[in-house]
């Protein structure tokens, strides 16, 4: 049997036991303003800041938000140096990188990398009911690149964030149905 | 007490019951050879395939890799429908987007982010040990942008992915004392 779950050309099969605890830890992108970042993420996301590191002799700040749940709140060490280790070891942080002035220099705009020239294209985030988040995202104001009902692939929902980078939602149980019609 | 475990001006203090199941599910770039990219994030990050969705109508297709242990192999469904949930259940997935004939077009070469127009940083990998780890990916031809000894922060090492995209590589119960001269 492989270790992987369906097949492509390039895969390696053997798997090496030195990356067995490596861990998907983190997806960093550049912010304008982290007063308006972290107010997105924390409100419209629910984002929880764990660790921020400021380092002013380099001029830059760095914001560590992760999806913790009530009940995993205090699994978190108060601990500055604890939760820093935990901050770099669990999977799923999003960093936010603040250069400082940024907010203030009306030259800075970040790029969402979905224009010219592209790359990176969004983060992701699962939603227990596609219909009742998107409700709220409106009653909150914010920006769609696209609702759930436009375009080909229903129950699918882009949102930005103050920077415009994009922002996918969808709820896991709706999507076999919703992606096997184009597969 | 505060749900952050720092402060920053913009953070949102209610935590809104509506996302208490949001999951930062994934990470979106796209990449212009899947062969060059799966080998390299299945052998040197040990990363394996959960997910393969191909979509003949529109042209691309889409790899979920993911850092699944031996342990947790059996934790993913061989059905392909319960397969898909989960892959977009869980967290830290990274989704590698390939629009078809990306691999033979001369022209297509994606933006890492981290020349102008900057936005996307990296994605970044704890390892068990930083340096074992960069002697093995020294051993494997792996580009670095950084070594672990380069620079002011050491024990922190950039590496490239076949298409120039950056990725941090670190070892979490180092970063206290090598950040703190710099904070």
């Amino acid at each position: 049997m492989s270790r992987h779950f369906d097949q492509a050309d390039g895969l390696v099969e053997n798997h090496d036991p030195a990356t067995h605890k490596f861990v998907f830890n983190q997806t960093m992108f550049r912010i304008k303003d982290p007063a308006k970042s972290l107010a997105f993420y924390s409100e419209i996301l629910g984002m929880t800041l764990v660790k921020r590191l400021d380092f002013p002799e380099m001029k830059f700040s760095l914001y560590f938000m992760a999806t913790v749940s009530p009940e995993e709140h205090s699994d978190w060490s108060t601990d500055s140096d604890e939760r820093m280790v935990q901050t770099f070891g669990r999977p799923a942080m999003l960093e936010l990188t603040h250069n400082w002035g940024d907010e203030d220099d009306m030259n800075v705009k970040y790029h969402s990398g979905n224009d010219d020239p592209k790359g990176f294209g969004h983060i992701g985030f699962s939603v227990p009911d596609i219909d009742a988040a998107c409700e709220r995202f409106e009653s909150l104001g914010v920006e769609f690149k696209k609702k759930p009902n436009d375009g080909k692939m229903k129950s699918i929902a882009f949102i930005k964030d103050p920077d415009g980078y994009w922002i996918e939602i969808f709820t896991p149980e709706r999507l076999p149905e919703v992606l096997k019609a184009h597969l």
